[in-house]
C-alpha cells in the first residue's frame, strides 16, 4: 500500500483517480488544484499523479524533485519544451509520461506493432475509431498512437504513410499507406480497431473503453509501478513489462 | 422456368449472371456484347438483364420494346437523359433499374429507413463501409444509398446532412448530420454498417457481401419477378415486397 | 411534466429511475420499498413505476387501482398467475408490463421481426449476446425476446426452432432453426446481435448497452406515454409507435 | 522457383493448391491421388504437400524420405501413431505438420498467446467462431487452437479451463476459464474472435477468411520455406518467423 497525491484533483480525471485509488486500496495523500500547495501534497506522498495542465507542469516537476517522489504525468497538450522539462526531471526522479494510461490500449499498441512487423505490405492497414459527439478533433490521439505503432512495426514513418478522411475520387489504394477513419456520435467513450486487410483474409485488433474509469485505473497502476524504479523517463508499455 | 437474355454477357457481371441463371435453373436465351445483335437475343428471351454500358442503353431499350420483353438494368454511371429513356420505355414494358441488385442490401436499406423514422435526432447516424484496395471512389454508391434511406426516414435531404471524410479540428458533431467513413484494403467485396449512436446505447445494422455473386443472383431474382408485372418502372424493394 | 412514484426505490433500478426522472425534468412523487406505504405514494403520483418483486405485485396493482393511476411494471420473474393479476388490473387502469424497457432493444426486436418476415429460411438466424461475468443464466432474457421476434416474423414458434449451446458433433445445421450463443466476461452491460446468414452474404442487427441507465430512461419514457392511455394492457413497442 | 508435388490432388484442397502454385509462379511436379504413384511425383519434386488422408500418411512419408524431399502435411484427423511416424521421418527430412495453414490464423494465435501472457485473470477470455451451415462439429479446430494459445499464454492447460456451449443456469463466470461459442449459417468460410473482457474495457482479436484459398496459399508458402531447412519437424509459426 502506498500514499498517492493527485495534482489536478478537481478535474474529471482527478476525481476518477481518487475513486480508483480507493478501489485499489491505496491511500490518498491529498489532492491539489490550481493555486493549491503542490509541495505540501508532495511531502506527504509516495508518488504523484498529475492530470492538471501544461502551464502547471514546471512547478509540479519542481515539487516532485524537491520531495524526491516519482511522478506520473497524464496531462495532454504538451509541447516540446514540456518534454525537455520532463527529460531534465527524469535525471533526478522517476517520471512516466503518456497520452493514454489505459492498460488495454497499451497492450493493443504492442500487438499492432508486432502484427505490422510480421505482415508484409500486402496487408493493408486501416484504423477506425468511434468517440462521443462532443469530441472536437479527428482522428483521436489514441488512433494516431496506434498508427505510430503500426508504422514503427513496418519500419516506416507515420507522417509519410497516413491517409486521413478518405473521400471522393481517391484512386486505388496505395500500398504501404495507413488509413484513418473517425466516427462520432452518442456517448461512446472510445472504440479503436486496427484492420489488416489482405487477399481473402483479414485480421482486426480492437479495444473498447466502456467508460473513462480505465484511464484512472491505469494511472494508479502506473503510479504503483513507478515507485520501485530508478530515476529516469518511463512509458506505459514498461508498466506492462512489454 | 423462363428464358433470360444477358446484355453485356462478356463482362464480369455478365459471366456471373450466366452462372447464377444455371444455379437458379433458368434457361439462357443467349448473351450479347458490344457489336452483337441485341434484337436477336431479345426475340428469344422472356426477360432481359442489362449490365453493359450507358452508351448502349438506348439501343437495348429499343430492342426490349420491339420484342415486348421486360428488362432489368444494372448498368451504372447513368445520367439524367438515361433516366428519361427508361421512363419512356416503362410506358410500354416493365423496366427495373437499380444501382445495387443485392437482396440483402435492399432489405438493409428498408430497415435503415424504418429505424431512422422511429428514432429521434438524439440518435446520431454514422455509415462506414469497407471495400477492396482497387476501388477508386469513396464513399461507395451503396453507402450513399443507405444514407438516402436514413435521410428519407428522417424526412430530410441527404445533401444537406452528409458529413464526409471527417478529419482535423472538426468541432463537436452537429445534430441531424449523417456521417460517412470509408475503409479500403485487401479484397473486401463490400461491408456496410449503419450506426445509430445515442446516449448510453447503440444500434448497428450491417451487410456483408462475401463475394460478388450475390449481385448476379439478385439480378436473376429481379428478372424472374419482373416477368409477371405490367408495364412500368420498378425498383429492388418491390422485388422483396417492401 | 408529471409526478412519478417509484416502487422498489431502494434497488439498483429504483435508484437509476430516480436519476432518470431528474434528467427528464419529471417530479418524483416519492419512493417506496418493502414494508413502505405504497398507497401513500400512489396517492401523490400521476403514474407509478414498479421494479420491486413478484411477491409485492398484487399489493402494488391494488394500490394503483385504488388511486386510479397507470403503472409500468418492469419486475422480472413473473409467473402465470402474476400475468392474470395484470390482465385483471388492466380492465381498470393502464398497465404496461415488459421484460426490457430499453427503447433501442424494443426497436431492434421490431427490425428483427421485419427482417425475418422478409427473408426465407435460406437465411440462417443466429443470436449471440455478451454480458458481464456475474450473470448466472444464458441466454439472456433479451436474446430470447429477440428470438421470439425472429420466430414470430417467420411464423413459427421459438420453442420448436431454438438451438442453444451448440457443442460437439452437432451434424449440419438444420434449416429453420434459430441458434443462441452466450459470452460472459468483464462488466459488459449487454450486447446483442442477430445474424442472418445466407449464401455469400450476411446481415447483422445489433444493440449495445453502454451501461444500465438506458433501462431507467426507457421506463420513464414508458411512464410518460402511459399517462395518456385508456385502461388496458400495453407493451414497449406501443411506446415507440411500432 | 521450385517444383512442388501435390498428394491428394483431386480433393478440394488439392485443387486449390494447384491454383495457388500457379498464382505464386511455382511449377507443379504433378499430382497424385489414391492408387497413384507417390514415388514418381516425389522423384520430380523439390517439396511435397500432402492433403490426402491419414491412411496414406505412412506411404507418403516413405516416398518423401526415399526421394529426400521435404514434405508439408495438412492432413487432418491424425492420431498419436501418425505423429510418431512424422517424428521418425523428421530425423531424415524436413517435415512441417499443421492443422491450419493460414498465415493470418498463425499470426492471430501468436498475438493471443502474447496478450494472454500479459493480462491477468481479471481479463476473461471468450472465443467465438462462425462457420457455414455444413460444418458438423463445434467448436472449430481453429477455435481450439486459439484456446490452446490463450491457455499457453496463461500457463494453464486448456482442458482444465474450457467452458463450452454455455446454456441454462450456469452460475457466475468462474475466473480463469476460457469460453467457447459457435455460430453456424450461410457460407461463412471462417470467422474467429478472441475476446479479453475486463472491468470497463475490452480487447478483441479477430481473423476472417473470405474463402478457403488462404489455406492453399499458406500451404504453398510453407512448402517454399521448408525447402531451405535442415531435417526436423516444423510448425507454421516458424514459417512466419514467430
Amino acid at each position: 500500500m502506498s500514499t498517492i497525491g493527485i495534482i489536478g484533483s478537481a478535474g474529471r480525471m482527478g476525481q476518477a483517480i481518487a475513486k480508483a485509488l480507493a478501489d485499489a486500496g491505496e491511500d490518498l495523500a491529498g489532492g491539489v488544484d490550481q493555486d493549491g500547495d503542490v509541495a505540501a501534497v508532495a511531502a506527504k506522498a509516495d508518488v504523484l499523479i498529475d492530470f492538471s495542465s501544461p502551464t502547471a507542469l514546471e512547478a509540479n516537476l519542481d515539487a516532485a524533485m524537491a520531495a524526491g517522489v516519482p511522478i506520473v504525468i497524464g496531462t495532454t497538450g504538451l509541447e516540446e519544451r514540456h518534454h525537455w522539462l520532463i527529460d531534465s526531471a527524469a535525471q533526478t526522479i522517476p517520471v512516466l509520461q503518456t497520452g493514454n494510461t489505459s492498460l488495454g490500449v497499451t497492450l493493443l499498441a504492442h500487438l499492432v506493432r508486432e502484427a505490422a512487423s510480421r505482415l508484409g505490405e500486402d496487408w493493408d492497414i486501416e484504423i477506425v475509431e468511434t468517440h462521443h459527439r462532443m469530441k472536437v478533433d479527428a482522428p483521436s490521439g489514441t488512433a494516431l498512437l496506434l498508427g505510430e505503432a503500426a508504422a514503427d512495426g513496418r519500419g516506416v514513418g507515420l507522417a509519410d504513410s497516413a491517409v486521413r478522411g478518405r473521400d471522393g475520387i481517391t484512386g486505388q489504394r496505395e500500398a504501404g499507406t495507413i488509413g484513418f477513419a473517425a466516427l462520432r456520435g452518442g456517448t461512446v467513450a472510445g472504440d479503436h480497431t486496427v484492420h489488416f486487410l489482405a487477399d481473402n483474409e483479414r485480421l482486426a485488433l480492437s479495444h473498447m473503453a466502456e467508460n473513462r474509469s480505465i484511464f484512472a485505473k491505469g494511472a494508479v497502476r502506473a503510479a504503483q509501478w513507478l515507485q520501485g524504479q530508478k530515476p529516469g523517463r518511463y512509458t506505459m508499455p514498461e508498466v506492462l513489462g512489454l
